[in-house]
Order: C-alpha cells, then structure tokens, then sequence
C-alpha cells in the first residue's frame, strides 16, 4: 500500500531537480533492476508487485526497504506507459574524476537525447570503457529514458559531468573528435591513454571544442547518407580503436 | 484551410492498415521532406504552413497538391507532439525484390522498435547497401517513427518484406548472422554477395532461422555489458565488411 507521500516523493524524482536536490533517482526494467542488485549502488527502496516480490526476493542481499504495490498503485508512480513489475530508487553514486588515469575515455559534448546517451553508456561498458566525460549541458544520466537504455550498464560505467575543455587540459589526452571532414578512421594510429569525443546529434562538435581536438577523424563514406547517429558513430570508433586490437 | 474529409485522411495515415489500403504513407521533419523532394518517390500532398511555403516553393518541382495550413490544423494531422512546418503524403514506392542480385544486403527478423529499423536504414544508406530484406513480423518501414529516423536514407534504400528463409534459399547468399557465441567478426573473411542478418532486440535470431546461416558471428566483448542494441551492431557489422575495405 501506498502512501500519498511516497507517490509525491517517486513521482517527484521524475524531474531533474528533485533528482538533484535529494540524490536519488528511477530504476524500471527487469535487466536494469537485475543488474542493480548485483551491484555495489545503494537501493534505498523498491516498490513491487506480489509476483515479483514471490520470485525476487532470494536476489535482494542488501539492507532495502520494500514497498508491495498493486499494478495501479505502480503505474502511478512509474515512469513508464506500461510499466514492468518493479520499481527502484536509488542512491547517486559519487564518482571521482581522475585527471591522471590513462585509460581510454568517452568524451560526450552536449548529446540531448536520452536513448543515446544510454546507447553510448552500453557501448562503453561493451568495449571496457569505464569513464564517460560530459560537456555540462549533456543530458542528464539519471534521466528514466537514459538510464532504461542503458540495459543495466549505468551500473558499471562512471559518467561524469564537467567542463570538457578543462578535463583534456588537465588530463593531457590526445582527444580523437568524431568530425565529417577529418582522416580517416581506418587510418588512424590510436594511443590508449585518449578520449574519443562525440558531439550533438544537431550540430556536431563546436568551434570552442575543436580547439582541444588532436584528431580529427572521420568514419569514410561509402553510400549517401549525410551522416550516422552519434551513438552509432560512437560505437564504430570503440570497434575500430578498441575491439579490433584483439 | 484543412477539410474534415482532408484531416481524417491524413489522420488514418498514422495507422499501418490504412497505410496498406491507400499505399500512401506519411513524411515529416526537414531533413526528411528535404530528401523527399530530391528523390524519385511520389509526393501526393504537401500540407503546409505559410513560412515554410515562403522558403521552399523553389525546391520542389513535381507536380504536388500543396495545402497551405496553419499551425493547429499541422497539429491535428501530425505524427509528432511538436510539429515541424510541413507533412508530406506520399505513394509507397512498388519495388522489385531480385534474387540473382550480387550486392551484400542487411536481412532483418522482428525487429520490432522503429527506432532500430531507422537508425539500420540509415546506417545501410551510410555503407552503400541498397536493400533490406525483412520478415513479415518486422515493424512496417512506413510506420512515422521509422521514417523520422531514417534522416532521409528511406528516400534510397529499398525495405522489402518477405519471407526470410525463402529469400535465403533463392538468392543464395552467404549468410553473416549475428549471434553472441559465434565466430570473431575481426578473423572472418567477408564475401560480398551476402547478407548481414540481425534478428530480434530481446530474442535475437530465432532458431528457424538459424539453420540458414552460414556465417554465425560475434563482436568480441571486452566489457561486461550482456549485449549491444541491434542497430549498433549492423553498423559494426557493416563497419568491419564494408567499411574497412576503404
């Protein structure tokens, strides 16, 4: 049963403010929830059907405070149309950013769509990626629709917001800048220690952060389309910097 | 000035069984009617708003029913929650599936989230492939959200549906299926008479189909994440046996 504060509080966390202002946010889906629960993030609440309660319960090894619901009660607070059978709130983890660890960063510079966002946190977790830098107007991460796209991988993969000029300053990486008109992908040598930078689905990289890009590549075309999704184009530097290395 | 008669044609437009008795299908978005006013298809009806009218009556030199709207009347008719300035109606094209073609093609069974069938249109229209072979359950090609997504790719590649394993078996082709326990996409030889065939978000390739691929194959995963989105792994499959032929 739910309270009418318990419905104003989830309901609230909707939003991006009181997301910020309480540090908590959303987790729906089943492999999302799944994936929560084998991990190290605090889960301060789940709110559930009787059915998932019955076949869940052995996987929940954390100190969580449990609410049964009735699918009315959980469409109420969802963030879904058809939501699944569990919903849970959950503790914004506090990320460090390292300026001096050398592995391979993504670099995200004002994405505003949640779908790719979450599509580019799953590439990463996908190629090993373990650090995502975003421009501070990049959408948030712990938007419902980024998070559900992330199949479970916001789990994993630490996404930090900050200025992106300052960080490669910083951190001294070489900065490959996905761009129409740069080299060549396929010949392009890749150093480790970098961050392979994407820009707006609209209006590609700015000027401002062109400055600090020590590559500028491109993924040759061979038919007509004037460009590819930046989450696709995301996922072809990964495959071609990271995964073909193996 | 919209007629009735005019809002509810357009209107059973969003709906594929109308779309099916009519064959006519709805455009919108500018990059779309951009490419739409380029391509060889069939514009029956352009509804419009005055601005829009102003900046583009050069462009188009078919001979197309113009119907000059203004923003509520868009509205009633539009696909989307915050329309753009102008809806096209247009003929679905009537295209000839040939079997002794040599070209690689994408194959598709079930995808059913339009967004995925966008992003592959758009990402086969990137590497120069010209058709897409779907099973009958795939979502319709004319569906809004997958002809918003395609950014204008569905003016030139060509969706055809039909039985997968019928087509497989006429055309010959090698068959690259992507499946998570197959061999390394990076250590297989790539034939270009083939198809690259992806199956289903959550269940993949069924196993029906399975019995026609030749090639089973896998993006090598360096992370932790279960599985990467459908659409994103046509590209690196594309990436890798066209792509990096350049």
């Amino acid at each position: 049963m739910l309270s009418k504060f318990q419905v104003k509080f989830v309901k609230s966390l909707h939003q991006k403010k009181a997301r910020n202002s309480t540090h908590q946010f959303i987790v729906e889906g089943e492999k999302n929830i799944n994936e929560l629960l084998n991990s190290e993030l605090t889960v301060n609440f789940i709110f559930a059907l009787p059915e998932w309660l019955h076949n869940n319960r052995a996987k929940i090894k954390k100190p969580i405070e449990i609410i049964e619901v009735n699918e009315k009660e959980l469409l109420q607070i969802s963030t879904q149309v058809t939501p699944n059978k569990a919903l849970a709130v959950v503790e914004m983890p506090k990320y460090t950013l390292s300026h001096f660890d050398t592995d391979t960063v993504i670099g995200i510079e004002n994405i505003q769509d949640p779908g790719n966002l979450g599509t580019i946190i799953r590439i990463a977790d996908w190629y090993g990626i373990k650090n995502i830098i975003c421009s501070e107007e990049t959408v948030d991460v712990y938007n419902p629709k980024v998070v559900n796209s992330t199949m479970g991988s916001f789990c994993r993969v630490k996404v930090h917001y900050t200025d992106l000029k300052s960080y490669i300053r910083l951190s001294q990486k070489l900065v490959y800048g996905m761009v129409l008109d740069g080299f060549s992908i396929y010949a392009t040598l890749f150093d480790a220690n970098s961050m392979i930078l994407v820009g707006n689905e609209s209006q590609g990289l700015s000027d401002a952060i062109m400055s600090s890009v020590t590559h500028p590549i491109t993924i040759p075309r061979i038919g007509q389309a004037e460009s590819l999704n930046v989450s696709v184009a995301t996922a072809i530097a990964c495959d071609n910097f990271l995964g073909r290395r193996l």
